[in-house]
C-alpha cells in the first residue's frame, strides 16, 4: 500500500485524486489546499486541510500545483528527509527545496476539470534525485494503470515543449480551421472524421511518411488560391510558415 | 443499382473502387486508365481500358484524377448530357466540360495507399450543376455508407483551405514535435496518447474552450524558456507566430 498526501485543487490535483482513490494498493492520507473551499466535496472520503503544519505522515507529498507556487510551497513544508515530487512539466526538479527528497511526476496529457480521465492513456515521465525513491514512483505509476517513463531534465523539458506542439498549436489550427468554415457557414462537424484520421495515421506511419498535400507537392496553384482566400493575415502568415516548414522537411522550396 | 465508372488510378480512385465493389447496390461498369498498369490487379473483377473512346454507358462518371488533369480530360469524354463528376476539393465545377452534366464527389478524408478506409468516417461534400443529379449522387454516398453534406463552391473551397489546417499543417506540428523529441533521444511514442486526446477533445468542446497551455494564460517565463530551447529558426519562427494567434483569439497580447 502507497499512502500520498495531494496538495493543490486544480485539474492534475483533482484527477489525481479521483485516480489514486480508485486505486486498490493507493491510500490518500489527506488533501491540502491553501484554500479549503475546492476540497468541500470530498471530505467525507478524506481528510482535507488548508494548515500545512498539520500536514500528515505518508510516503510521498504530491505537490500538484501552478509552476510558481512549487518553490515556495515545498519551503514552506514543516518535515526534511521525505519524498516531494511536483507535476509539472517545465519546473526544475531544483527548485523543490533540497530539505527533502526530490522527484517529478509529470502526466503528459490534457487534462479539463469536467471529464473523466482514463490514466492508462496518461503516460507518467518519472524524474528522481535519489535512484532508490525511483520504485515508490513506478508502483504509484503503475497502480493507476498508466505506463511511465523516466527521463532526466533535458527530456522532460523536449517533452513539455513538444507537448505544446501537438497540444497547444494543433488546437489552435483547429481554431482557425473553425473560423474558416464558419465564414462561409460550413458545419465545422464535416471536418472531424479527417480530424481524428490525421491524429490516428501517426500510429502507423511516422509525420514524416503520413505527409500529403500542397505544400509537399508544391502545389503552387493552390497555395496561391488559399492564400488569397484567407482573410486574416495572421492566418495567411501561418500558411506560409508552416508551407514553408513542410517543404524544408521534405527538400522542397518554394 | 447504380451505374458507375471510375476514371483515374491514385489513391481516391483505388478507395473509390474497393468501396463501390463491395457495396450491395453499385456496379463499377468499367475503370478506365492512361495506363494500364495500375489496373491490371483489378481485371478479374471489373473491365479495365486505357482507350478513353471505348468507354462504355454509366449512371455516372468519376474523374479521379490529379487536378491539372480534370479540364483536359473531362474534355476527351467522347459523349454528351451524361453526369460527369470530379472527386477534388479545390477545381471548380466549371473545369469540368460543358458538354455533360457536371457535378462533385469531395470526399473530405486523408487516403493512405495501403492503408484500408472505412467511408462511414468519409464525409462526402456533393455540388451539382442541375438539381436533379442531386439525388443519385446522395445515393452513391449513402450506399457506401459515407454522409453526404451538400456544399456551394466557397463552401466547398473553404472545407479544402481550412483540411489544409487540420491534416496537413496538423501533422507537420507532430513532425516537429518527432524533431524535438529525437533531439533528446527521447520516445514520441509518449506524445501518442496526447496528441489522440487533443483530437477527441474537439468532440465533446469547441477549439476555443479546448485551448490551455503557456500561449493562453500568457505564461511569459515559460515561452522564453521554449524559444530558448528550440535550435532551428523555422520552429521559433512557428512558436512565436502560433502562440501570438493564440492570444489574438483569446485576447491576450505578447
Amino acid at each position: 500500500m502507497i499512502s500520498v498526501i495531494i496538495l493543490g485543487a486544480g485539474n492534475v490535483a483533482t484527477h489525481l485524486f479521483e485516480a489514486f482513490n480508485n486505486a486498490e494498493n493507493i491510500t490518500v492520507n489527506q488533501w491540502y489546499n491553501r484554500s479549503l473551499e475546492p476540497l468541500q466535496p470530498f471530505k467525507n472520503i478524506v481528510g482535507i486541510t488548508n494548515d500545512i503544519s498539520q500536514l500528515k505522515d505518508a510516503d510521498m507529498y504530491i505537490l500538484a500545483v501552478s509552476d510558481d507556487a512549487i518553490s515556495s510551497l515545498s519551503s514552506q513544508l514543516p518535515f526534511v528527509n521525505r519524498l516531494v515530487v511536483h507535476t509539472s512539466g517545465s519546473v526544475g526538479i531544483h527548485e523543490l527545496d533540497k530539505k527533502n527528497k526530490r522527484g517529478i511526476f509529470y502526466p503528459l496529457q490534457t487534462f479539463s476539470k469536467d471529464s473523466d480521465i482514463d490514466f492508462s492513456e496518461v503516460p507518467i515521465c518519472l524524474e528522481i534525485e535519489h535512484k532508490k525513491d525511483l520504485s515508490v514512483l513506478k508502483d504509484l505509476a503503475t497502480a493507476i494503470n498508466s505506463k511511465f517513463y523516466k527521463v532526466n531534465s533535458d527530456q522532460r523539458s523536449a517533452l513539455h515543449l513538444a507537448a505544446v506542439f501537438v497540444n497547444n498549436f494543433t488546437n489552435q489550427l483547429y481554431r482557425i480551421a473553425h473560423e474558416i468554415t464558419e465564414s462561409e457557414s460550413v458545419n465545422f462537424n464535416i471536418l472531424k472524421p479527417l480530424i481524428k484520421e490525421t491524429a490516428n495515421k501517426i500510429n502507423t506511419l511516422s509525420p514524416y511518411l503520413a505527409q500529403t498535400g500542397p505544400a509537399k507537392r508544391n502545389d503552387k496553384k493552390t497555395i496561391k488560391k488559399h492564400l488569397k482566400a484567407l482573410e486574416k493575415d495572421i492566418h495567411k502568415d501561418i500558411y506560409e510558415l508552416i508551407t514553408k516548414s513542410i517543404q524544408q522537411t521534405h527538400g522542397k522550396k518554394l
